[in-house]
């Protein structure tokens, strides 16, 4: 048994610098064709200068991929950027990332109020320039992104032209602004399809499972994995991969995020065969963002097979998802 | 500036066993004049023999505490009871603890089916033995307390001269019970009058936090914290301090419960003086538990003084509550 992903591409990941960036990037590049990378580095990539630095690390870092198609599409941090900079790097970015303050790791130096920032939102309106948006408030956890969403309902209606896209959506209630609003649209991890919080707190505490923003209640995931499996037109795949060392996860006071990277493909084939969706799958995972964005990602053929794939109990310092489990799906050919 | 308890109880406590109960009983026992004692062992205390024996351990881990007050109010693991086994066990009992199956730590030997068990129900009504309840359903995590609560509905109205205490209530659907069934009781622990799930996964994951039934909702907190602050009539202070080594803490899958004993009494202090409650303090530390459970605790009187306490960062491999922190109160004397 086979299955065939044209082109996948990974609207949000984490690449890290240094060793992790070493580490981990092969991984997406080996599996997807394209990925949006994300700007929150320390410090972060807010300038052109350090944002074609970073990328040609990347591109560096491909190693024995770098024969291979994989385009990484780069991300500015927001900031009130000048109209002459937003020119000069407008060929070279996908769109900006805002973080409120303090919302996620490296956030410290994001957007404190929106209300003083909106030339730059109108700006990135008339070039045509996405904002990407990671939605949550500083209240209570489970309520961070419900909060939040009022925000995007105001952006979205003070800036009609300006496509806005909620980064991980997390919540049913996000899921139902996709149809309210022409100029909103979402990604959601894989790992938000699958678990709540029942599976970080419900038992013993799973650090492995902790991430920002934290998994909801049993009907957001409900809701999402709807949405995902009904390929929405404006749901886009982003894993939000985000390694993290393992002293940082099992221990006291732990980082945020799951490293997803290596296995999102063979689970994602797993999960919309098992809810028999997988004709919409190609829609989810590339098809939605070539549309909705408008660019054409380069060809990667990606073949799974059910044929088992054990994934490893680490990735150097890493841990995976589902680490030291046997999926039942492996990537078994790339052309 | 002082304050003075008068004959403190704490109505909830794990000793664990072997060095676990030496290194963490003479610090209950030096602060508290009684502490009703948890029956989740492994094997269950669930016979007289076993509970006679494990009351002598308590005793000799006293240690140099022996000569002070301090009384071990035994509690059985529930099981079905015959009328024989309560009569010998009434004695020498304070109660009978029923755990669900699985809803915490070492519940596993736990009641699977209430109406089941009505029988023993019927027997303890009859002989006036108060039935203790850890509350929670197996469901979603944030709603396992309110999902249990119709059962103590049902058992309220069908042994209505059971005394039956829901123990280390977390949510203000549980504090509106007790206004509703005059004999439904509640214990509620101090770190459920401080902290929401925001401080176990609001920012860094935090396990020292961690603990079942994990801390809900702002509200619900508020709830807790106003009915405790009152001095709520059928409301008792339980520390549900349950000491766990600082290796099953830290790591992936950490065990649930916090090791607050040595700093029950001066974080109580320091709350209810915040929201200038000290007169209601004593009521709620010993009052409410002995006029509940018609009892006269021994006499034990305890001085704090508004002198700093240096909390440790571990008691041997335990790390306490607000490890490293100093208090404002210490308790300065014990007579």
């Amino acid at each position: 048994m086979e299955f065939t992903i044209q082109s996948p591409i990974d609207m949000h990941l984490h690449l890290r610098e240094g060793a992790m960036l070493e580490r981990v990037t092969p991984l997406t590049a080996e599996h997807f064709s394209a990925a949006i990378i994300m700007p929150n580095l320390v410090p972060p990539v807010d300038n052109l200068e350090r944002l074609l630095q970073y990328r040609k690390e990347i591109e560096a870092a491909r190693g024995d991929h770098a024969g291979e198609v994989f385009d990484p599409l780069m991300m500015l941090f927001f900031r009130q950027y000048s109209e002459a900079e937003l020119i000069a790097a407008r060929e070279h970015i996908f769109g900006i990332k805002l973080y409120p303050a303090g919302a996620t790791t490296n956030s410290e130096a994001g957007v404190k109020a929106l209300d003083e920032v909106e030339e730059t939102f109108a700006l990135m309106e008339k070039m045509g320039i996405p904002l990407m948006i990671h939605g949550e408030t500083h209240g209570f956890v489970m309520d961070r992104e419900k909060e939040f969403l009022p925000v995007y309902e105001n952006l979205a209606e003070k800036f009609p032209k300006l496509k806005i896209t909620m980064e991980h959506i997390t919540t049913r209630d996000a899921v139902g602004l996709l149809d309210r609003y022409e100029n909103l649209y979402a990604t959601v991890t894989l790992h938000h399809l699958v678990i709540t919080l029942n599976d970080v707190a419900g038992g013993l505490l799973n650090p492995h499972l902790f991430c920002k923003p934290i998994a909801k209640r049993p009907e957001d995931r409900e809701a999402l994995l709807q949405a995902a499996l009904a390929a929405h037109p404006k749901l886009m795949f982003g894993s939000d991969s985000a390694p993290h060392p393992i002293s940082k996860k099992e221990c006291c006071g732990c980082a945020a995020g799951l490293f997803t990277a290596p296995v999102c493909l063979p689970i994602l084939v797993e999960l919309f065969e098992k809810h028999n969706a997988l004709d919409n799958l190609q829609a989810f995972v590339s098809g939605n963002a070539q549309r909705i964005h408008g660019f054409t990602a380069a060809s990667k053929t990606v073949k799974l097979e059910k044929l088992g794939m054990q994934v490893p109990e680490r990735y150097g310092d890493v841990v995976p998802y589902r680490a030291g489990e046997t999926l039942p799906w492996a990537v078994t050919d790339i052309s």
